[in-house]
């Protein structure tokens, strides 16, 4: 049994989403908390200002939440050692664990979050994780200089931050509650395509996604949305595809993925958003919103992981894929 | 109040150290589960290497254990993206949390499978590091081929991988039990030196530690060894002098630092050893090995990692540190 049920049902108070301004021209660019215009932030390298992101979002969330200082922030984020992360909980002076889970961070923080508040260990966990397009780029491929040509499988690193605060605390600000937790595990099929993320990253999402229904006993059909993080296009369909011949099919309609909701089609990034920004604004932005609506009841949120780097790739490793997902309902008793 | 009192006492179950040749014929060679000649392990990378350690050091703790699979795998690496912890989830197919805690993750993952355990979330959790001195060379500072001088406090990274088994089964291997946790903030007192990793870490340790001691009205003298991760004999001596000026002496008989431990002198290391691996072969070897002679009633086991990539030095960031602390009994009623 790999899918733990959460028995306090630990509160979502808040969520904080800041955004690049591709981002924020994007079709959900009214739901985030502000939209950055300059990409370096005020600082002087993109990695500064990744972290200048992290530090906002996290800063805004504590605002809205009403807390002063959480008893610990979980997260990371795509940079090696995780300096976004490392350097914000500096500013934040506030107990950290870091986290490494490529894509899948913010569904992996806030699962641990959520079973910690759980646990009764920590009262107020800040959940958070970042990406930034020059960033990534950098460091994964290549120098944005070079003007490299991107393929059609290729995603669109997501400049942005998104924090969310779980609390055992009664909040008049609950937006939801963090159910139940599914774990990913490491699952590799052979994709060595760093320009193909999703295809790499789907397997993983089925693996945990079935454990996950076989473990609750639940289909999809119990949830009003299942939101994977940013399988993109390609992945998007490899997952609809796999989940229909494991026999647990989802429905189309209420299957969606970030990395596609997160640009229109008119912004040309191929098969979509990625990065771990890219599920930390989209929950954090449009889903918290729609569950303050009353539009959505409840939610299954699998962010997926691509847990390559650029020396396993030098050395012909395939990417192993890992996706944590986390059942969110609405505060209604 | 930063520190966690874990109410059912999670027991450690099992825990397996694999060296390196240096390593074995240090002072702490006898307690290793296995010393490893070949520093490529039979792979052809030392990347790949230090995962295949890791591997080992899990699948030894698990056959130690008695517990084919355990519910969670928690832990990290120094490499960029945790690519040996990775790669050894992969093979062994379980569900995986990856932390980056720096030289820190050994406490890291054992902190959090300890409170998993405790909130009843994991009934098993495996907590894993590994760091292996000619990957480290490589990715954090020069190639080994260059032959680069080492200063005097450069620190010598440790080639090895530690696991322990945190357990809520009743079992009759049970080495001791985990009483506290203390997550550590992030410190950074402007060291930029990325060979004086010591002194980056030790004013970390002492945030950590006199939260420790403030939160549970211990002492120093409360317990039988007080032992950092790598912090070598320069941020030794700093933690020292740090504690004292806090008047929250620690005493010097008392404290050891596994930097310290795990090579003798003639090892010519300079500082010290480190790296994640440090002190997870010195407390899954030799001090496992203390608690089972009866030797060690109460120990606070606490690792410090420096938050530092190559990107952040190189632009001009000094040195972040962190320093989780896990308090541990003997299985004594």
């Amino acid at each position: 049994m790999s899918t733990i049920e959460l028995r306090t049902r630990p509160a979502i108070i808040a969520g904080a989403a800041i955004a690049g301004r591709k981002e924020g021209e994007g079709p959900l660019g009214a739901f985030y908390d502000a939209v950055i215009e300059d990409d370096l932030f005020g600082e002087d390298s993109w990695e500064k200002a990744e972290s200048r992101f992290y530090l906002t979002a996290c800063e805004t969330c504590l605002r809205k939440a009403g807390i002063p200082s959480p008893d610990v922030l979980l997260g990371g984020d795509l940079l090696n050692q995780i300096m976004s992360a490392s350097l914000a909980a500096r500013s934040l002076k506030v107990p950290f664990l870091g986290l490494y889970g490529a894509c899948s961070t913010m569904a992996e923080s806030l699962a641990i979050g959520a079973m910690l508040v759980d646990g009764g260990h920590m009262t107020t966990a800040l959940c958070a994780a970042s990406s930034h397009f020059c960033s990534a780029e950098r460091q994964y491929r290549f120098p944005l200089e070079y003007g490299s040509q991107r393929t059609p499988t290729a995603q669109w690193t997501v400049t942005g931050a998104g924090a969310t605060c779980v609390s055992a605390l009664q909040s008049p600000h609950t937006i939801a509650r963090v159910t139940h937790v599914t774990v990913g595990q490491v699952v590799d099929m052979g994709i060595s395509d760093a320009n193909n993320m999703g295809a790499a990253m789907a397997p993983a999402a089925a693996s945990t996604l079935t454990r996950h229904f076989t473990d609750t006993g639940r289909t999809a059909s119990d949830y009003d949305l299942i939101i994977t993080g940013d399988l993109g296009q390609v992945g998007h369909d490899v997952l609809l595809q796999l989940m229909a011949e494991r026999g647990k099919p989802l429905d189309a309609a209420k299957y969606v993925d970030c990395g596609l909701l997160v640009f229109g089609p008119e912004q040309d990034v191929h098969a979509g958003g990625s990065g771990c920004g890219c599920s930390a604004i989209t929950l954090n932005g449009y889903i918290w919103n729609q569950f303050r609506k009353g539009a959505l009841r409840r939610v299954l949120f699998m962010a997926t992981g691509a847990l390559l780097s650029t020396t396993s790739s030098q050395q012909g490793e395939t990417i192993p894929g890992v996706a944590h997902a986390v059942a969110i309902e609405n505060d209604a008793p």
